[in-house]
């Protein structure tokens, strides 16, 4: 199965592609982040993550996409552009037949280090360790777009679990 | 010029297509709210939001899509699901060619009753007689985004105004 997870943003969208097999193998497949200029208007930024995640999923052909559920830790300001860019990344698997899946960041870090408050250095490193990757991927959101993948690799090989079922 | 005014929201999204004529007439020209079943993944809805917009602009040819930029005064949740509906509606504008203007609520109360900090309920009392409307727009969505429509022409008309420059 290849999930297709992302972090949203308008600035930075960290996305990361990763394989999950039968046996729970998991291998990082793609991963980087699509960057939109801050001083180009709203709309072309969002047309160009919107084009960019077309291109990725045409591309690779996920079976899932993977996002995470930001709704605290965050200031209003923050949250809206992170939901326009998100419902923008939503609205991009949905035209590409790609399901979405989304998940709390409490479930993506219990799934990720076992610790559902764990710090989120400890998170980037666990994506390191459990994708067996040289380096740490770069920048930040890249390594929480392979963490929220990771999350859906883990609850979908538990199906009858009863937090993480699909809610999209 | 004919301004599509959008208040945006997931569960519902305003909208208000008016027509400002040279010499500062408005009036209004279709007006109504897209309402997506809470029961239903938010993807389905997003998709529901753009297909309807990409409908009305396809039908209606507006000149430009006015949009309140709504960042205080809500909840990081609130936010976020506001900001998902809005990602999706400026990329239905500009996937339609229609430019976007954000205005900010202070600049849409000023424009429509004169006054940057006037109730809700006075904004909207001004939009049925701007308009010359027999009936209050409901539900306050419609009411809302016919406001932010009303400021476009307000701005518009007073091109060295220092405020309410086109930031889209």
């Amino acid at each position: 199965m290849l999930i297709l997870g992302i972090d949203p943003g308008t600035a930075i969208m960290g996305y990361g592609l990763i394989e999950a097999g039968n046996g729970g193998t998991l291998q990082a497949f793609a991963y980087g982040c699509i960057r939109t200029p801050a001083e180009l208007k709203t709309s072309r930024r969002l047309v160009m993550i919107y084009d960019r995640l077309r291109e990725i999923i045409k591309e690779h052909h996920p079976d899932i996409m993977a996002v995470e559920e930001l709704f605290f830790n965050k200031n209003s300001r923050t949250a809206m552009a992170v939901g326009q860019a998100r419902g923008v990344a939503i609205l991009a698997a949905a035209h590409g037949a790609v399901p979405v899946a989304e998940y709390t960041p409490l479930e993506v870090k219990q799934a990720v280090t076992g610790y559902g408050r764990a710090p989120k250095e400890q998170v980037q490193r666990m994506v390191q360790t459990l994708l067996g990757l040289k380096n740490r991927p770069e920048p930040d959101d890249v390594a929480d777009a392979l963490a929220v993948a990771i999350c859906h690799a883990s609850m979908a090989s538990w199906p009858r679990r009863k937090t993480g079922v699909w809610r999209q």
